[in-house]
């Protein structure tokens, strides 16, 4: 699993994923450009804390009930098969795992930045670029470890 | 006190701060989830900037005016005992100090990623990512070197 | 060429920049300080993927037709003449050309964050933290490499 990570390592993957935009309504401007984006980024956050802390009830939570999520060659779809396939993959995703011995447990974190959104109605397509930072190391020493790109399809459900 | 630079690499640093949001009022759309964000995400940035050019007015002032720091078990209340305490601790903040030695002088950057804000009124808690790179070696060489999370508590002054 | 780019690594790398929100209007609540930054941020999401990708095309319409790129004593101003730039320094931004041996073609990220802007009617200045990595090595490893900040200038055109 591990050879897994390093093998996007520098790689562009590709991350397909219909999120779900979950938020509770923003008030009158809801269906404005900012208004939108405004929410997404919000909820693009959300979904990286929840992965990088295996959360895993929150991170199905930012997909659709049908939600694709899509790592290259690899395809999940529904809320529950990407949750059975998070937990099967946990040694990847949870710090918490297949530690290097260290003085004390090591972290995972997953950035985004440079998020491009086109928004249409109800339906957004995005793309932005995701780097990866650790310290999964003996001397828990921060280093960047991989990178790659998010291309992601939205809709607004329920406000 | 370059060793408590290094205590926080790769650990949770939790950031615990009471922020202002002090910029003039952004127009009639100010008080929707997207308005707020933005200045929010203004102030984020205006607060990292000020922070790594040591400019310890424009600093203070992203607090209130009884704003804590809470860094990790170290917590100073007060606009006046948080620039004092930066003071203190000059040599972990201010890339022009406790240099080694290289072409130029070295700079210290601190990043926010993954904010996640939740919105009432006229008071905000967030939390983000940090991570920090610079180039604080012989060669000048960026690298990253620390990283940690944001947990902050915001309120609405004069708009 | 690849000098260049380590020359900036760790520098501060003032570029000014002149931008056009090319964006289509995004309702009727463009006016507003979250609605103007929601567009810029896109726009500047979108100028470094068009970088990194050596799309010249979006990347000049990024400019207005006048705009000048400023980077460091470097300064090129027009369209027509930032392009011609670009191609003549194509061995620097476009990681297909001069990679090191590896056993997949190299890629460019450039990312921006702590984006601080003043919106003022359809002018607006901006300041924001740039860094850079890529796998330029022959293990195609995920390696910070350089690292500056941005100076903006934006005006808005055709809304």
């Amino acid at each position: 699993m591990r050879k897994w990570v390093e093998m996007l390592s520098g790689a562009i993957a590709v991350v397909l994923l219909i999120l779900v935009v979950s938020c509770a309504p923003a008030g009158p401007n809801t269906s404005s450009y900012g208004e939108d984006r405004a929410q997404i980024e919000d909820l693009q956050a959300r979904y990286l804390f929840a992965l990088d802390s295996f959360d895993l009830d929150t991170y199905v939570s930012t997909f659709t009930e049908d939600g694709i999520l899509d790592i290259v060659e690899y395809q999940v779809q529904g809320r529950d098969a990407i949750r059975k396939s998070l937990e099967e993959s946990r040694s990847v995703f949870d710090p918490s795992t297949e530690n290097e011995q260290g003085p004390y447990p090591a972290t995972s974190r997953h950035n985004i930045t440079n998020i491009v959104l086109k928004i249409d109605g109800d339906k957004a397509v995005g793309k932005a670029y995701w780097f990866h930072y650790g310290n999964n190391n003996p001397e828990r020493r921060a280093e960047i470890d991989a990178y790659g790109h998010y291309e992601d399809e939205m809709v607004k459900v329920n406000g």
